[in-house]
């Protein structure tokens, strides 16, 4: 199936593109943009959404859901959230197709089914939330709210790739509504906190946490804090954004409340969100030139037994050990599944099960069996063992938690061997072009710089890093002082 | 709050829209025919799709996702499928606003940004499913394929009514492709018997089994399979349908495999789905004139515990058996909640968790716990009851099975007592003017007497029930000869 897999150092874009798909995980579907997302590909992403979902319920928020369909009027009452939003989308005009009127085959959108105001399909949903909010907010009683929603939204992309980037996306975005300006900020930093520790202890991630510069901040935003993670070739990945949003929806949309202190005032809001570009990220994070690396924890299946046998009674032999080891790891919450289908040969089905990323390969071997073992391999280092039969359940268990470990380890290590300082506008410009990943550099705060910055290199600011200690210094490409580095990278 | 609350013997439709209001489970938005499905509404939706999602991966499918959107194309690719689906529609014509060009304030669709063919904005899948499984397909090893998508649909609906009929609800739509005729129709009842199985088992709402008659299939149909619910209004609501689709699609998008014999053959097809209407259902099988009712299985909070208390120590030792009993409740899988909120009083908070329809309450009263008592109170009957306090964890467990079974008795008794026998046309039209709900009667089997008697009378033919014995019979309008009785009423 994958002989002809193209490796990551031969051409990194084509090994994505060619393991999205041969891993069954999606495809490109007749509409420009769109993908399907297949079985395999959904059942991680359930995975991801089942944890998201629990830790957003954890802190205190509740599911609800809002239209598709954002009045066009909505997008004209923030400035800077149409020039963000509104341009490159999908705009419904009529209500009804009709048979061609020019008596050729075929329908046209009904000339007399044009909508008076036009439909948005929503890129994001802060304005028809906010619009919603002003009816849900009276008084201080009325807040905070604290609401998440799981939904499909659209943006106009002209270049597509699958999970990346695509017109259609599926994502969760919260939007919660605040009496006071600190209740909102500690909000937007709380879940950032959260995708932190979904990204790194779930996914094996390793992410930066920090704030957005002005250039790369949520359209209508003022503050956008971020995770930003590395992939495998150095570039950088936005894995997940949580925006302190001020007043600026609530003056929009007038949302007003009455205070303890009896005085009407703005409501503070914040929205944060992450999409199926996650499941770009994870792939790209731990993957192979064997195909998906998948972290346990986020594994829809995670151990796959083979039997190899020669006699229908080599089979019954190995069925009986197999029914005892898959029953007492189910009964330790492990997905696991016996392939015994005999259209497959067994070198077909490793190939097939490494190449999905399995995390642990039980073999289950005649010969091996006589001498009451089998053989335990790890999708993460491609290692074997030959366990003892009655030590196979404590193994796998053990194995899971060290292969979920090591992936964030070696992910970190990637990191962190690829980020390098830059002192001078030829370091800054030499790592990019023949090292990559990240670099931490002095920047003088202006707009101007990073863009030209951006001009010159692709690389934009990542983000302005929490624990980016103070220091004096000088721009990498003005020389005017600074006094903190910031992460720069070219991005997905 | 809820003072004014209209009577369902007043005005139905009303008190049905405001319970829908003031339950907070849905609102209508600022977008015609689209509502927002506020927290609470949406928690009874997500414990619907939990239990949905697990029996459909109990019968082996998997979750997938297919685009938002359909090309217009598709639809004109089976003919009965677009008289059904593709008129009343969002389409989408444009992929970016700009700025008025008369130098108005606003925007509009740009002109250069029009598409080359309009998108359609999925009323139902079957076209672009059926265009993705063209990939998937080549031999008999590919199949079965037995996919499920939670997802948004959009049908442009003239009139609507919150979960009932909007034009954008949420459901989920099983697609999938078989080798054999036989499998397929299989397939079909299997996951009618699913919906079936959860709407008595979990939703408590009794339902008729059957298949459609000609005029009320799924267009694209060779056979629709249906559930049916009767209100408490009498009328009929459909909770779910599942369709045989023949090789229709599968000519419609060409889709060959290759079989056993190695002969080139369409696959065959089903699809099912039920939405948010289930929604609309649940809430009109069970409420009262005091609000909602919902079944156990399905309500977000089982029980609620409200303390009634003059001094800060009573409250106290209030509190500390609460701790206990709230503990041994939730492990015991019960969700519980403890109000003791001091804003509010005891009177506001039994009025509103009796509107919002929590099964249990329990009353912990100072002068009560002196003996070692507590009250326990049932939502559906509102009957109360005091309890020793060592004997709440067992009460309430029984108390949840005994409601749940009552509602189902309730439900099915009152359509029982509904259901009546018409052998004439006067019993018929008295029977629908007078008493109302469903009415076994003969039918001579034509689309034309079917339609005269929706004319004549607004009922339409629900469904030829699995259980409807042969029998010698007339037609109740033309008084042609029929075997068969179908159901006839008036339905949402």
């Amino acid at each position: 199936m994958a002989k002809d897999f193209v490796k990551r150092s031969e051409n990194y874009s084509e090994w994505y593109n060619e393991l999205v798909v041969r891993a069954d995980l999606a495809e490109n579907s007749s509409v420009r943009g769109c993908m399907v997302i297949k079985p395999y590909g959904y059942a991680i992403w359930e995975k991801m959404q089942s944890v998201l979902d629990n830790m957003f319920k954890e802190t205190g928020h509740q599911n609800a859901y809002f239209p598709l369909f954002i009045p066009k009027s909505f997008f004209e009452k923030e400035a800077e959230h149409v020039e963000g939003f509104a341009k490159e989308c999908a705009v419904v005009t009529h209500h009804r197709l009709t048979p061609k009127r020019d008596g050729t085959a075929g329908l046209e959108p009904d000339p007399d089914a044009r909508l008076e105001e036009e439909l948005i399909v929503r890129p994001t949903s802060e304005t028809i939330i906010w619009d919603t909010y002003k009816r849900w907010i009276e008084s201080y009683r009325d807040l905070p709210i604290l609401c998440n929603q799981w939904a499909n939204v659209v943006r106009w992309e002209m270049r597509t790739r699958m999970f990346l980037r695509t017109a259609e996306f599926l994502w969760q975005e919260g939007h919660t509504a605040h009496a006071t300006k600190e209740e909102a900020e500690q909000e937007a930093q709380k879940m950032l906190k959260v995708y932190a520790s979904f990204a790194e202890d779930y996914m094996a991630m390793p992410v930066l946490q920090g704030v957005k510069s002005p250039n790369e901040r949520f359209a209508g935003a003022i503050d956008t804090y971020c995770i930003e993670a590395m992939m495998q070739d150095g570039k950088a990945l936005q894995a997940g954004t949580s925006h302190f949003l001020g007043q600026n929806f609530a003056k929009a949309f007038d949302v007003k409340f009455l205070s303890r202190e009896n005085k009407l005032e703005y409501v503070w809001a914040t929205s944060w969100g992450v999409s199926t570009r996650l499941m770009g990220a994870l792939i790209m994070s731990h993957s192979d030139d064997n195909g998906l690396v998948l972290p346990p924890k986020l594994a829809p299946l995670q151990v796959v037994i083979i039997p190899i046998f020669k006699t229908e009674e080599q089979l019954e032999q190995i069925n009986r050990e197999v029914e005892k080891i898959q029953k007492a790891l189910q009964d330790k919450g492990i997905s696991v599944k016996y392939d015994a289908r005999k259209e497959y040969k067994p070198g077909w089905k490793f190939h097939e099960y490494e190449f999905k990323g399995v995390p642990v390969r039980i073999t289950m071997g005649a010969r091996d069996l006589q001498e009451g073992k089998c053989e335990i391999a790890r999708r993460d280092t491609l290692e074997k063992e030959l366990t003892d039969l009655n030590a196979v359940v404590p193994a796998v268990e053990r194995l899971l938690v060290e292969i979920q470990a090591n992936l964030f380890e070696k992910a970190r290590r990637f990191r962190d061997e690829n980020t390098r300082k830059a002192d001078t506008w030829e370091e800054f410009t030499d790592i990019l072009e023949n090292k990559g990943g990240f670099i931490s550099a002095h920047w003088d705060g202006t707009v101007e710089t990073e863009e030209r910055i951006k001009e010159l290199t692709k690389a934009t600011i990542r983000c302005i890093p929490f624990d980016s200690p103070l220091e004096e210094g000088r721009c990498v490409l003005t020389g005017k002082p600074s006094r903190q580095r910031v992460i720069f990278a070219k991005s997905y």
